[in-house]
């Protein structure tokens, strides 16, 4: 846990969420200012600033962050119509907080470009 | 291999690609119609028709695609400024080929909504 951090403490419970999913790695939550009928945050329970900051050693997380979104994305009812993942790094992708966050966007349909 | 994926081809080299990076696992190449300055598609060897096609024997090779996909932003100097990851999943989320794969956009401010 990084001190100063939302999301380490949404995942300690110090600050409130709208949870959807825990386990012993992954949290994951309703985004407070949703882009789609459905966006949802899933975060590694680990600090790690970004997706950038992951090494070697965080290959079996980065997977189970992506499993979780996939079993989450399952659960919100979304797998049918399809949904979007969106990860920001730094400035210009957009990345307001530094605690790596996947982004599932769904219950809409999806333009191109990305943002 | 897939029959009649177009992306199991360009693995394959059996149809043309602006190749940027390749290994064991993962595969990555410039996109033909960029939405960004640099616009890359990363996508795993192995044939997954979306991400949620991806079992819990898949979760290594996920990491690895974040783990390469980081490499590549490294690479292509997006690092300092930051980048976005997209990964669609059916209709609703734009996904257009049915292999895998996650986009890397950089070299411009990207926006929110992310489409």
């Amino acid at each position: 846990m990084a001190e100063d951090c939302l999301f380490c403490k949404i995942i300690a419970g110090d600050i409130p969420s709208r949870k959807v999913y825990s386990d012993e790695s992954v949290y994951a939550f309703h985004d407070i200012n949703p882009a789609a009928p459905t966006h949802i945050l899933v975060i590694p329970k680990k600090h790690l600033k970004a997706v950038n900051a992951a090494g070697s050693e965080d290959e079996a997380l980065l997977g189970k962050l992506l499993l979780a979104a996939n079993k989450i994305a399952e659960q919100e009812g979304l797998a049918d119509e399809g949904f979007r993942y969106v990860i920001n790094t730094g400035d210009q992708g957009g990345q307001t907080v530094y605690h790596l966050h996947l982004h599932i966007l769904g219950g809409r349909q999806c333009t191109w470009p990305p943002g």
